[in-house]
């Protein structure tokens, strides 16, 4: 067994090769990439082009259960996987999201897998990377200013201010900017109006960046952002202002793939990170399809739970991207199971088969989830050096039951060894299970249909409940030619249900939509279940406390 | 005589050899730069350990005359005699400030020369380039946040919410952020205070970048910036906050001096760009020292007019840095000088030898500045198709009597051809004449002495008007150890005086020192003698109006 080493430690003892060698290992042309640094490149989207005629590789959706401060692992997970698949001589690759600075100034994390089954070089990753966060929020924030401008210079628009619902952003968690009131100081200064600063990754343009499958769709996404309404109520967009061209040519760069590799030089595509409440919780469709370009497999992962980030994945994601993912990977581990299952998280080391029964529940919802898509599974169960042989038992008999097999994992302490039966028996079902996926819903069906399938079939859920304002915004929302989108749930991840104390299973419930937004640009309808905080704030003791850069330049307590 | 073309057709028709070409002519060492794409790379700072046995190449400081609408085409003249400069074989580098995205989006402009004397990728240059600037607005509202949560979570350091001085940045033209009102929404949002943000370019962060000797002087300058007074008003800092780890975490990369070329090949370092009003408009100390490891003939320029940014070059950041230039060229235009004589836009067109003489009077002005540091100096006249014979030598005689040479460049139409006069007129100077560099002041005088050394000196006023409020500050300066800073004096770049509207040579007046600013990190105190803008607005037809990206992702309608 290995010592216990931190990530850090781990990743920066790590012998990456060069850049250009993994390039190379893809068969990428030399005209179709550029260097970010030794470690790190940018892909053209020629490369879609090129190999248009292609066959796409398998795509293998990682997702968990319904997270909680045990954690899963899902990265972790996701990175094993894609290295266990190497290891068994497939030709594989990763598609990951790239991970938000606010948190990792403000608690200690990071999303470039854990252990031995890491992204590198994990501190440009966590830190700028190539800088594709930095020009979304200036796209963003060059929007808000244009808006602003507009109003100011005689708002020929006449847009009204008390309905202005394009903030700005930040990548930084900064609780005072969640309410602000901007245009004070005069009429030099601007027009007064109530505002606020959101996370970059809660941007809108994060969401149409991750599924845009070209700048030309990029460009017409855009375009259709609903910024703010008029004096008689009516949605004024970015085409309204013209400035759909600035903010293309401000992401044109961004809209490029970023590659890099695993511990193992694994090559791992690492492009966009939307939230997966307001947004879809998936990394860039460009990457995914590429990705599916350069490999045999492909490993991928979706946000929180299955009832979120895979949902979305399958309605939205898959729907504009026109994929089919060949396996779906329900990562969950002992303890978090035992959580669902009431254990509190000091007990969670003491073996506990009872709860661990009733906490598996939450797994078994996942799963028929993912049946009800039609889609073939398996379940990851990713050891700790804690859980008993009864727990794990346990565990592969319920799952058993059920009809689908959980493979024990061990790729955070073993890197790609760790995960080989997990890749073989992926590689297996995709090869021998059938594969009838389809969306859950049509397209064409109402928004309250659409929201009450999503409710009842992925949450269990008896019905829905709409607020009298949800009401009267899917009315206008319909009036105004947007009845036709998808929907984007917004729900609390830590259960089914839209209260976050109900963990395992919870039956007999409701979901209530207070409110639904418009996202016209990415594409989909939000469904607000409850408070979705848009911009988290630092905590007591934040992360930027204990970071440094060592003399010779490297990073210091960043994990 | 060349087609009249626009700059970005120019630029986009050029052939930029790869960025290996660049690094390889200067000698570089393989482990010491990382490509930044085809045609960008960031160089490391051992470079200038490598190399520190190595002679330093001869600096030669680019400045102007007061700016007027005319335009005096300062930074083309820097990279048309650079690239001069390696046309009569010598071994030459520029070393030029970082454009800012604000003004780009706003009114048409950039900072990468123009002409047949461009910075090339100049697509890249304007955009997001290497990231430095987002790294630097990251950094400061990194500081930002960490200081507002400080105050949320208990507020241990005392801090009057009603003197915290840090604001937050953009790098955008956004008027409306000017004043705001952060920290609304009852106490779960954190403390409701008046705020605001400014332009990247004016953060006292971009003037630390730019003053830091290495990467531990960095820390030292973040450690020491005044973030707030506490409710005895004494001064808090980031020391104080104990977070200059951090941010010097999110700028080592942005630290490293970016390498590009010209549109003729020669090596160009573009390194940071800081205000030349608040703050002291040069690029950065690393990048003037590295380029003087790396070439024979580095050229380099100052922001607006030798008053200003020439004034601040050598006061400050000379002595930061322990440099000293071996030459100063001032850039003048015929057209501009005329509107220093009186004449309006629309005229001037039409020869008017008359008003030209009367604007010489502003050069004359800074000639005798430079010369006041000790420095051998010549002027560089920009010429533009409507100078006439007459007016060319009427300006050649005046600056002859005054004992300076005048020599006509054409390096905007034709390149380092059309600079070849001045390059060698330069390589003679700075063999043949004496140089007797030395600052205009000694550190240990007064803050009031300072300052009215440069009035009277610099500006040529009778004297300085302080303020009862400037008064006040600089006896509490003094008290608090400040008194030692060099100055950065914020006038007015239009007029030698403090009221934009006296063009040419003003005499009989007083300049008025209405405010101070400590920037303890960058290490000066600013001295406000009116309004400076340090959040430009937007036009009422912003450039990106004409801004898009053609289907093959060029940029387009940039310039």
């Amino acid at each position: 067994m290995n010592e216990v080493k931190s990530d850090i430690e781990i990743a920066q003892e790590c012998t990456m090769k060069p850049i250009d060698e993994i390039v190379e290992q893809l068969k990428v042309a030399k005209e179709d990439w550029e260097p970010y640094g030794k470690y790190k490149a940018k892909l053209s989207l020629d490369v879609l082009d090129r190999l248009h005629n292609k066959q796409d590789g398998k795509i293998i959706l990682v997702t968990a259960i319904s997270p909680t401060p045990a954690g899963e692992g899902k990265s972790t997970v996701t990175v094993g996987l894609g290295q266990a698949l190497s290891k068994i001589g497939k030709n594989s690759i990763i598609a990951l999201r790239e991970p938000s600075l606010g948190p990792c100034m403000g608690i200690k994390g990071g999303a470039a897998g854990g252990g031995y089954s890491q992204v590198v070089p994990m501190e440009d990753i966590n830190l700028h990377f190539t800088g594709d966060f930095h020009a979304i929020t200036t796209a963003h924030n060059a929007l808000s200013a244009l808006l602003d401008n507009h109003i100011h210079q005689g708002n020929h628009l006449k847009i009204d201010v008390r309905r202005v619902v394009w903030k700005r952003v930040v990548d930084l968690n900064d609780r005072a900017l969640r309410q602000v009131v901007v245009g004070l100081g005069g009429p030099i200064q601007g027009v007064p109006r109530e505002s606020g600063f959101d996370i970059t990754v809660a941007s809108e343009i994060m969401a149409i960046l991750c599924l845009a499958n070209n700048l030309k769709d990029l460009k017409e996404r855009l375009a259709r952002i609903v910024i703010a309404y008029n004096f008689e109520q009516q949605p004024v967009t970015v085409k309204d202002l013209g400035v759909e061209g600035a903010l293309t040519l401000l992401l044109k760069e961004a809209l490029k793939p970023n590659l890099v590799q695993t511990l193992e030089n694994t090559p791992a595509l690492i492009h966009g990170g939307p939230f997966a409440n307001i947004a879809h919780g998936c990394n860039s469709i460009i990457a995914t399809k590429m990705a599916a370009k350069l490999a045999d497999y492909v490993v991928t992962e979706a946000g929180f739970g299955a009832d979120l980030g895979a949902e979305k994945f399958l309605n939205i994601k898959a729907r504009y991207a026109n994929i089919k993912p060949s396996l779906v990977v329900v990562v969950a581990t002992i303890r978090a199971l035992k959580m669902h299952g009431g254990v509190p998280k000091d007990e969670l080391k003491k073996e506990n088969v009872a709860a661990l029964q009733l906490g598996i529940d939450n797994l078994l919802k996942h799963i028929d989830t993912i049946k009800s898509f039609g889609l073939p599974l398996v379940v990851a169960v990713n050891k700790f050096i804690t859980d008993t042989d009864a727990e794990v038992a346990a565990l592969q008999e319920l799952c058993k039951e059920h009809g689908v097999e959980a493979v024990l994992t061990e790729v955070w302490e073993k890197g790609g060894e760790g995960g080989e039966a997990l890749a073989q028996k992926c590689v297996t079902l995709i090869e021998e299970e059938e594969n009838n996926f389809e969306h859950l819903y049509h397209l064409n069906v109402s928004i309250m249909e659409k929201i009450e399938t999503i409710a009842k079939k992925v949450y269990g859920a008896d019905g829905v409940d709409f607020a009298p304002k949800a009401k009267k915004q899917i009315a206008q929302f319909e009036k105004e030619g947007w009845g036709e989108l998808p929907i984007c749930m917004a729900k609390t991840q830590y259960s089914l249900s839209d209260d976050p104390t109900r963990l395992g299973r919870p039956e007999g419930f409701t979901i209530t939509v207070r409110e639904l937004r418009p996202s016209i640009g990415a594409g989909f309808i939000v469904a607000l279940t409850g408070d979705v905080m848009t911009m988290p704030g630092l905590p007591k003791q934040p992360a930027a406390l204990r970071m440094d850069v060592s003399e010779d330049g490297k990073a210091i307590g960043l994990f």
